[in-house]
C-alpha cells in the first residue's frame, strides 16, 4: 500500500521504512529509555554530580542498546547553579511569591534585598523607560505568553527572560523578575537562561504575575523582599555522549541525530528533553534492527543545551568531519506526536525522500513546502557550517505548560505520541542512511 | 415565567427570587470580595499574623456592605504552624521530591530523619501490616484519588491522609508520606488536617508518588532524608467574625450562613474558601437590597475550618439560639456552578419552597429527593443541635485539581460560574428570609 513507485530500490525503501515506522509504534525502546533517565537520574543541570551520574546513565543505555564506539566527549562551560531563593511581598498585603532564578542571575545580598516595585505589562513598556528610570526599583514585566502549534509564542517573548534583566539593570534596577514563558496556569515558575547583567533576576509562576499586577492595582507603593543564592562554575566540565551504528558501505557518511541530555533543575526534564534522547536513540536503534546500514547513524546527547556550550563544542570537536554529515538534526521540542516535518532544500525528490514521505502518510504529517533551515540549539554549529539539517516537529501546543518547570515529570508524556514521533524519526533514519540521497547544498559528493 | 402558582403572596416571592437571581448573575460583589480576600490578605491559616489581617478584613468588608452587629467572636484553638520542609531520595538515585506537611505532623530531628521507604499502593494494604512491620521505615501510601462530581473521591480515601500517619506510627514507621488528596497532575502536593501521631507526615505531590513508585519498583531500597519543622500553638486565638441583615418582623429568626475566612497557607485560598466567603455574603447582601426581610440573615465567616475549631466554637456560644435557626448552611465547595440543592425534610410544599425551585429552573439545578444531612463543618454542631441544614452542591469536579495546594489562587476562579453560585444562595436567602417556611423537624414553631 505504502510502495512508492519509482527506481528498483524504491519500492524495498519503502517497505522498509513502513515496517520500521509500524515497529516502532509497538516498541517501549523509548518510553523505557525516558521512564529510565528521569527515575534513575532525575534532575540533571550542568556543573552537577547529577549530570555526571547521567553521562554514566547515557554511557551505559547506549551500550547495552548495541551502539559501537561509544564515549563522552568532555568540553567545558560555565555553569550556574541554583541556590537558596525565596521571594515575599512586604507591602502593601504580606505574602509569599513563588519564583525561580534565571541562569544569569546575580546572587542578592547575604540577606536578601528589599526594594519597589516598578510594574509593566509589556518588556516593550520598560525598554521604553529612560536611563535611571528604574534605579533602586525591582522591574517586573508581566507580559504573557502565547500559546502555539509550532512554540513560536515563546520565541516571540524570550527576550523578556533572556535580556530582560540586562535591560533593567541599563536603566538602574536592582533586580529583575518576570512573568515565566509558560502556558500554564500554576504556580510553579519557569526557568531558563537569561545573560548575566549583575543582578538578581528571576521567573515569578503566572499566578504570582497577576498577584502582583492586583496589587499594583490598588495604588500604593508595593515592595519586595528577594533571597537568591546562586553560585557559578566559569568551567564546569560537560560531556556530549555519542554512540553510533557504523555503515556497513559508507561509513565515513554521517548521520548526525540526537537531544539533550542535560535538564533543568526543578522538574525531572522528561520532555525537556529526556523525550529527545529517547525518540532518537530508540530511531536510531530500530531503523538498523533488521540489518546493519549503509551509511553511519551516530546518535549524540549533548551535554549543555540549556546553558549553551554543547552544540558549539561538538561543532568544534568535528568540524573536519562536517563534509561527511549528510543530515543533522536534534529532537528537542517535547514528547508529542509529530504534525510538520521539514526538510533540507536538496534531494526532495530522490526516491528515499518518497519512501520516508509514503511511510508519513498514516500520520497525515505536513510537509512544509519550505526547506529546514534549523533543527535544533545543539546541531546549529553543524548548520552553520553547512551540514543538511531535518527539523521534525512536535506539537508544541502544551510543551510549555510544563517545559524548565517543575512539572516537567514523566507523566507528562504520552507512550502513544511518544512512540509515534519515534516512528517518524525511525522511518526518516531508515532511508537516509540506506540509500544516497544527498541532502547537501549543491550536491556535495560524499567522500 | 416562572411565578408559581400558589396562595396569595407565593407570586409575589417567585418573582422576587427571579430578580434577585437575574441581578446576583450580573454583580460583581462575589467576584471583587474574592478578589480583595485574596489580594489583600492572601493565605491566612489559624494562628498567624495573616488570620488576624483577614478578621479586620472581615469585619471591614461586612461593614462596609452594610452588615449590621458585625463582630468578631473569638475562641481557643489548637494551630500547626508549618516551618522549613524539604525531602529527597537519598538512595537508589538522588534526587528532590515535593512535600507539605499535614496537620498533624511532628517536626523531624533539627538535621532531619532518613529511613527506608515501605511503600504500599493502597491505604488498606498499609492497614494490613502487623505492629512492628513498619519498624524504622518511612511508611508511603500512593493511592490515587478519584475525580467525581459531588467530591465523593475525596472523602473515599480520606483516612489516608487524616489517619494514615497514626496507623503508621502504630506499626512502627517513623515517618509517614501520603499521595495528595488531588485530582491534578502538577508537582504542588495538597496540604490538610491529619491526627497527630508524634512523628512527621506529609503529601507528596502525585508526581512524586509516582517517582517513588518508579523507585522503589526498580527492586534496590529506596531510603529518604526528611526536614520538617513545625510548630504547635495549643491555644492560638482565632476568631468567626459575623455580620447580620436583621428582620423586620421576625428577628429572632435566624438564617445562618457563611463560608470559612481561615485557608491553608500554600495558595491564597481562592477557591477554599475564599468563594464561600464571597457567595454567602454577596447573596445575603443581594437578598436585602431591594427590602429589609422579614427574618434575619446572619452571615458568619468561620475561623478555624481547615484545622477544625470554629464550627464547635459558633455552636457553643450560640447553643442558645439554635431553635431559632430556621436555615443554616455553609458555602465550602469552590466556585463552580451549583448542579444540585438537597433540603431539608420538612417545608417541601411550601410555597416559599417552589418559588426558590422555580427560580433555579433556569439553571438544570437538580433537587434531591433526599434531604440534607450535611451542610458543611462549621455548621455541623448546628445540625447536631438540630437546625435544619441545606446543602448547595457545586461541581466538584475540579475543585481538588487545587484544593489546598498552591495553586488555589483566584485565576481558578471563573466570575460567571461565581455568580450563577451567588444567584442560587440569594435565591434561597431571598425566599426564606421573607416567608415563614419552617424547616425545623417536626414543624417546631417560630418563638
Amino acid at each position: 500500500m505504502l510502495g512508492a513507485a519509482g527506481p528498483a530500490g524504491a519500492q524495498d525503501l519503502a517497505a522498509e521504512a513502513a515496517a520500521v515506522r509500524d515497529k516502532a509504534l509497538s516498541d517501549p525502546t523509548a518510553w523505557r529509555i525516558v521512564e529510565s533517565l528521569t527515575t534513575e537520574v532525575g534532575a540533571r543541570p550542568v556543573g552537577t554530580a547529577a549530570m555526571a551520574r547521567a553521562r554514566d546513565w547515557a554511557l551505559a543505555k547506549l551500550a547495552s542498546l548495541g551502539f559501537e564506539n561509544v564515549r563522552a566527549e568532555p568540553f567545558t562551560t560555565k555553569a550556574w547553579i541554583r541556590g537558596e531563593e525565596s521571594a515575599e511581598v512586604v507591602a502593601p498585603a504580606p505574602q509569599k511569591l513563588r519564583i525561580l532564578g534565571l541562569s544569569g542571575s546575580a546572587p542578592t545580598p547575604k540577606g536578601g534585598l528589599t526594594g519597589e516595585v516598578a510594574l509593566f505589562p509589556t518588556y516593550q513598556a520598560m525598554l521604553d523607560q529612560p536611563a535611571g528610570a528604574l534605579d533602586g526599583k525591582i522591574a517586573v514585566v508581566t507580559q504573557a505568553m502565547t500559546r502555539t502549534q509550532d512554540g513560536s509564542g515563546y520565541g516571540a517573548i524570550l527576550a523578556q527572560r533572556a535580556h530582560g534583566a540586562t535591560e533593567a539593570a541599563k536603566r538602574g534596577a536592582i533586580a529583575y523578575l518576570v512573568r515565566s514563558l509558560s502556558t500554564m496556569q500554576t504556580r510553579a515558575p519557569h526557568a531558563g537562561y537569561a545573560d548575566y547583567a549583575g543582578i538578581p533576576a528571576a521567573a515569578l509562576s503566572p499566578p504570582d504575575a497577576e498577584q502582583l499586577e492586583r496589587l499594583a492595582a490598588l495604588g500604593k507603593p508595593v515592595s519586595l523582599k528577594l533571597v537568591m543564592a546562586s553560585t557559578v562554575d566559569p568551567a564546569a566540565t560537560a560531556w556530549n555522549v555519542v554512540g553510533e551504528i557504523r555503515g556497513r558501505e559508507r561509513p565515513d557518511e554521517l548521520i548526525v541525530v540526537g537531544g539533550h541530555l542535560d535538564s533543568w533543575d526543578p522538574g525531572t526534564g522528561a520532555t525537556d528533553d529526556g523525550a529527545g534522547v529517547a525518540i532518537t536513540t530508540a530511531a536510531a536503534r530500530l531503523a538498523t534492527l533488521h540489518a546493519r546500514p549503509r551509511r553511519t547513524i551516530r546518535v549524540v546527547l549533548w551535554g549543555s543545551e540549556e546553558q549553551g556550550g554543547s552544540g558549539s563544542a561538538y561543532a568544534a570537536a568535528h568540524a573536519a568531519e562536517v563534509g561527511n554529515v549528510v543530515l543533522a538534526g536534534e529532537a528537542d521540542i517535547g514528547a508529542e506526536r509529530v504534525w510538520r516535518v521539514a526538510l533540507p532544500a536538496a534531494g526532495r525528490d530522490h526516491p528515499a525522500v518518497k519512501a520516508f514521505l509514503a511511510a508519513l502518510a498514516p500520520f497525515s504529517v505536513v510537509v512544509s513546502p519550505d526547506p529546514a533551515v534549523r533543527g535544533g540549539a545543539d546541531v546549529d554549529g553543524l548548520v552553520q557550517a553547512g551540514a543538511p539539517v531535518v527539523q521534525v516537529a512536535q506539537d508544541a501546543s502544551r510543551y510549555f505548560d510544563f517545559h524548565h518547570s517543575a512539572d516537567d515529570t514523566l507523566d507528562k508524556i504520552d507512550p502513544k505520541a511518544l512512540a509515534q514521533a519515534t516512528a517518524v524519526w525511525a522511518s526518516l533514519l531508515e532511508v537516509v542512511a540506506n540509500s544516497d540521497v544527498d541532502f547537501r547544498p549543491r550536491g556535495a559528493s560524499s567522500p
